[in-house]
């Protein structure tokens, strides 16, 4: 689909971004971020595998490659579903509620719409917390000439996961289905807790492998 | 020029920056996280700017949208700028070393080349920095449908900054200006004292908004 936003220049991405549509926006951004990580892991991999000094690791960044890789696939997917729930999401609203019947049926569409507009940001979140366990074993014995590299995807991923659950935030008060807004609250703990001090830990190692 | 980052489709940018290729990577990241930050704050500033409820605010949002979109410019600019001053270091590093005199030449060269590759993650850094204090006056009265976003304005801001500044320490060892190292040094961590705690204190008021 020529339309996509992946189809986009860069420069025009960020143009579309900045301008007063309501798309893409935060939810757009966070999977690209995820992305951006997952891309920057994969060079550190590329970097990596089939140079004599890391041929001990060569296997495990085989591995750690195919896996960010197969993140980075999801994560641009979502790139391009996040603005297409968000449209579903206005078309809901925008349904006419004149009588009592389609007052129901709008609400049904928008608690639909609303719960899909959920979901894709969580899933955002869970693929790009995905990407954090690649990020310690690739700091610690892939190539040093890229170890700040793994750093940045860190960074990316500390700031894509609480991103996307922003976007999870904002949907749920409209939720009537409490056991789901449950559980989505519970996934998003579970996501966030000790992200930071992982991340902490792979800069500290990256650090200390530019240090030495 | 048709060569230039920010003219590839996202979708290419993202399998140029994964694959082996030195370049783009982390540097062009941080600057693309920035602009990714400035892109949204423009975005709640246009869906601010012209709506009755926040008019008392709208003087303030057409300032905090010009200072965002200049330090879009500017960050979209060091995306390219990182890709040739790197490509200016390995040419310098691949200068003959055979005698005295070419070697003196080459490291000379590599001294010029290795600053330029320090100066500009350390601007895009700066830059990513100087959209910080504009999170907080959108998030407290700008468009609350839009609050989220200036979260994640925020944790990309958090992001850029330390992902450029991994690209300057990467670079200081080889540096023999002391001086200039001391300058660095201390610009880097100016640029990140307190910017967890400034994040922390924007994504308070984000939350805040989404609750109530």
């Amino acid at each position: 689909m020529s339309d996509e936003l992946q189809n986009r220049p860069v420069r025009q991405f960020l143009d579309e971004l900045a301008s007063g549509a309501p798309t893409p926006g935060g939810g757009s951004v966070a999977a690209l971020t995820g992305a951006l990580a997952a891309g920057l892991l994969t060079m550190v991999c590329d970097l990596t595998i089939g140079k004599k000094a890391y041929a001990a690791f060569e296997d495990e960044a085989r591995v750690i490659r195919a896996r960010a890789e197969a993140l980075r696939a999801e994560l641009q997917s979502f790139l391009q579903a996040d603005v297409e729930v968000f449209g579903g999401l206005m078309a809901a609203y925008k349904l006419p509620k004149a009588t009592e019947a389609e007052a129901s049926a709008r609400n049904a569409e928008i608690q639909i719409a609303t719960r899909s507009a959920t979901e894709v940001p969580l899933r955002t979140a869970r693929a790009a917390a995905a990407l954090l366990p690649l990020c310690e074993p690739l700091a610690r014995r892939g190539s040093r000439n890229a170890v700040s590299d793994v750093g940045v995807a860190a960074q990316l991923i500390r700031a894509a996961v609480p991103s996307a659950l922003l976007n999870v935030d904002i949907n749920l008060p409209a939720l009537e289905d409490t056991a789901f807004v449950e559980q989505a609250r519970a996934q998003a703990a579970e996501l966030t807790g000790g992200l930071d001090q992982r991340v902490g830990e792979v800069l500290a190692i990256v650090r200390e492998r530019i240090a030495g």
